[in-house]
């Protein structure tokens, strides 16, 4: 391991640390912010990403020999006590690990879509805005074995800090693309032989009734306005059946109840 | 309506409004609060506890008339310019109306089981101790029709101000009690003739062949340890399908799954 102690938080190997939380407002040139074991553990395994350094605690160094193991033997591992450590994220790091990854060049829609097999299922999150849905729906995406999710272009980062953080490292796991449009995205789809179905609680089945076709998109709406009319129109409609007088579902349930009806995984 | 401007922060008419955050952390004698139109819309309508005085913006009040509509007439409405209303509670208030409830008598779980139906689901989380995770489970609690909630001694409080919140207001209308450990819950709950399923990622069953019994009580446990290795050896057990090497669910999620497994809602 490349093990490199830290004792000025000035240093400016790991500028890139700095002010972790006022940084996650203003972007950071195609970085992202990875927090904690378990998503450091995906990020290497499942290597889709570029792990550019990691900070760790000192006293929590040993702790994480296993994870950082996983990661390219030439990768700096910056090690520093926990008054540095804050002094140079800005904030208490309880966590004690935090890396910092390249986002690389992103893939396109339909390049994301050619590389999927056969039989697919993607999730199609539309104009879902707060990082904790779209990292909930990217957990429950990787949960139940989702190839890919497509995301429209009003959707929020799934590589914001937070969005990795409570999507568990599934943002760094499966593949994704950013899209135009809705409408373009159910083009590309169409495109790509899928079957498609948009979530919704006026939807037309109820979704225990469908069964999986060899390739599907599940488009997912917003709590409010849900998914666009035109779309609506466009797609073959699902809904989710409720108990009366409570028609209140968050999204990234939502997400769980229909990739879970979906999944193929074997036991 | 009892519409009563306040022009001083400091009248001891809104003295339960004082300091809202801060005061989450030291408890408030009995009293809870909840915020926004949807949440007020629920504690209304539900009824099952007495809201003792709302506080709304006074350019919000016409967008509220018809909520607190709901309310008995005597209840006070407090008014208040967004400059007094901030200095009240401490913080921006963007939702612009909330509400002090009263807790009242807690049911004991016997009292809550007594009065369920025939034909009844419970969800009983087991040391769930994160606000959100509680208000989420309420939340889907509520929208795939559970009679009621029983937690266990080490769960959070649902009536903690973010729980509420998150619940959309479901904490303020599933019947709920606080028990003592799991082992009691379930005492108390073979006692009244219930089937007790324990979700867990080893569980021996997949979920979705099991069917709902007249009475079913559904245990949750916590996302690292899950729940108590005592209460799963004397229950029957039942996972939910994952795909292979992301073994991961969030408990609100799997919440949500389950449930709507075995709601009977009409549509």
């Amino acid at each position: 391991m490349n093990i490199i102690r830290i004792d000025d938080p000035a240093d400016p190997r790991v500028a890139p640390y700095l002010d972790i939380r006022e940084r996650d407002l203003v972007g950071r040139e195609g970085r992202f912010v990875a927090e904690g074991k378990v998503v450091l553990n995906v990020l290497f395994c499942a290597g889709r990403f570029e792990a550019e350094s990691v900070l760790v605690l000192e006293n929590r160094l040993a702790g994480m020999v296993e994870t950082l193991g996983l990661a390219p033997d030439t990768m700096p591992v910056y090690i520093a006590s926990g008054t540095v450590m804050d002094a140079i994220s800005g904030f208490h790091m309880h966590r004690g690990i935090l890396a910092i990854g390249r986002k690389g060049m992103a893939a396109s829609v339909d390049e994301v879509l050619a590389a999927l097999p056969e039989r697919a299922l993607v999730a199609v999150p539309v104009g879902i805005s707060n990082h904790d849905n779209i990292g909930s729906i990217f957990r429950n995406a990787a949960a139940f074995g989702a190839d890919a999710v497509l995301l429209d272009q009003t959707c929020c980062d799934p590589l914001y800090r937070k969005a990795i953080r409570v999507s568990v490292g599934a943002a760094l796991k499966v593949p994704f693309a950013v899209g135009g449009t809705a409408g373009e995205l159910a083009d590309a789809l169409t495109r790509h032989g899928f079957e498609q179905l948009a979530l919704s609680p006026a939807g037309k089945a109820d979704i225990r009734d469908i069964r999986r076709p060899k390739r599907l998109a599940l488009y997912l709406g917003t709590e409010g306005e849900g998914l666009p009319e035109p779309l609506l129109k466009r797609l073959t409609t699902a809904r989710i059946r409720m108990a009366p007088g409570f028609d209140s579902l968050n999204v990234a349930a939502a997400s769980a109840i229909a990739l879970h009806h979906f999944t193929e995984a074997s036991d």
